[in-house]
């Protein structure tokens, strides 16, 4: 028997909060510890190829809710980071150091800045429970590739991959129960990918939630997520992002 | 004053491990604990756009510690997680429902899996270092697509984006000092992206290690990452991935 961990306890109890307690501000000091939270997470070889962009300006925030498929909360966010995958600096560095003949970056490298970008923001979220503060990602910051380069004044080398709001969760979102997610078995595949059948897909659904499951669930997400402006226009904009880091 | 947490001090205390005590057995129950810590993680939708690959067969490990740029501790690794961006159960489950004329999915939809994924994996990392255990990413994963592909039975709509090696450590990674990381203050910008010239790259490096500084770093980082095989291999590799994907 493995005991209880306070750390496993946090991880479980995380879940999407997109209300804040507006009467409780996050200081400088915490974002100070969510900040060093994903400065000190994994990175390929020590390289931290990734910056986070804090927003603070109140305009900027507004904007960003708007572009990213017009979410208010956002706007109201006490706390609004953006994680950018990036090369610009050791790009720069390298330039410095060789003067010239310097390779690109290529799709790769882009590939593997934005993992060191969402660990780092991972981090965050872990240190955001355990500090009391609620946290929801968005990913619409994929979105808009052209108005949100100019807005944060994104150089080539560079790509938002994620965004976090934080802040302490209102009432309303402590008390929401954090959705169930599909069992181990369907997600954790031994030695080799495991393609699921028809059975096998509306199996894991069932058990995910009999209430709804696959008849339910499938093309309510189609409806929600697959067939939407906003996923089309994600796709329009990250194919621009890797077009504009390779072209 | 926000008082000792230990959740942060774990994510602080986490360091690389890529030798294990080869004596203390992952028990299957700890494994359980760290395939949980992946799926309460967040994710889109509650959509869980991954899976992940439990790698038992000694001999598809050992495969990977080649294809993965020769690196022999893979081999030895108790556990090794391959991380899939996967959209292929969702995509066969609309297809189920719709019948027809269903979107592909593009690059957009590959990025954000790709987040979900290495969300996952993160939280996977923060559990094992809770639990005693010592970890690694192999970012080598990118690599040689074709022969991972067909290794693991990787389908159409689903890439590998990150690779874990957990154990318990050895000693020598135990007194294995932690190296240190970029100031706060390059990393961290407010609002809008800060481009650094090369007064604030050097100050970066000297910042971070004196004594090895941008003159020594980054030429270094050049010749052991940015100029070599492996990473030239990575460029390939992912996209083929992404064209494979998106063709």
């Amino acid at each position: 028997m493995i005991p209880d961990n306070p750390t496993l306890s946090q991880l479980h109890a995380r879940k999407s909060v997109r209300a804040y307690d507006l009467s409780r501000a996050v200081t400088g000091e915490l974002k100070a510890r969510l900040f060093d939270a994903a400065i000190t997470a994994p990175t390929a070889g020590n390289m931290c190829l990734y910056a986070i962009l804090d927003i603070t300006d109140e305009g900027i925030k507004t904007k960003l809710s708007v572009l990213c498929d017009n979410q208010p909360f956002i706007a109201k966010a006490p706390v609004a980071l953006v994680f950018l995958a990036d090369w610009q600096r050791w790009f720069d560095g390298f330039a410095v150091a060789a003067g010239g003949g310097l390779r690109r970056p290529a799709e790769g490298d882009l590939l593997l800045a934005a993992t060191d970008a969402v660990i780092a923001a991972q981090n965050v979220v872990v240190a955001a429970e355990a500090l009391g503060l609620g946290s929801c990602y968005i990913g619409d910051i994929l979105e808009q590739h052209e108005e949100i380069a100019a807005l944060l004044n994104i150089p080539r080398y560079a790509v938002p991959v994620a965004m976090l709001c934080i802040g302490y969760p209102a009432q309303s979102q402590m008390d929401r129960e954090k959705p169930p997610r599909f069992s181990r078995k369907y997600l954790v595949h031994e030695n080799t990918y495991r393609a699921a059948d028809e059975k096998a897909l509306r199996a894991m659904f069932e058990e995910r939630d009999p209430k709804r499951g696959f008849d339910h669930e499938v093309p309510a997400m189609a409806a929600r997520k697959w067939n939407t402006e906003f996923m089309a226009e994600m796709n329009r904009s990250v194919k621009a992002w890797i077009g504009r880091w390779c072209e």
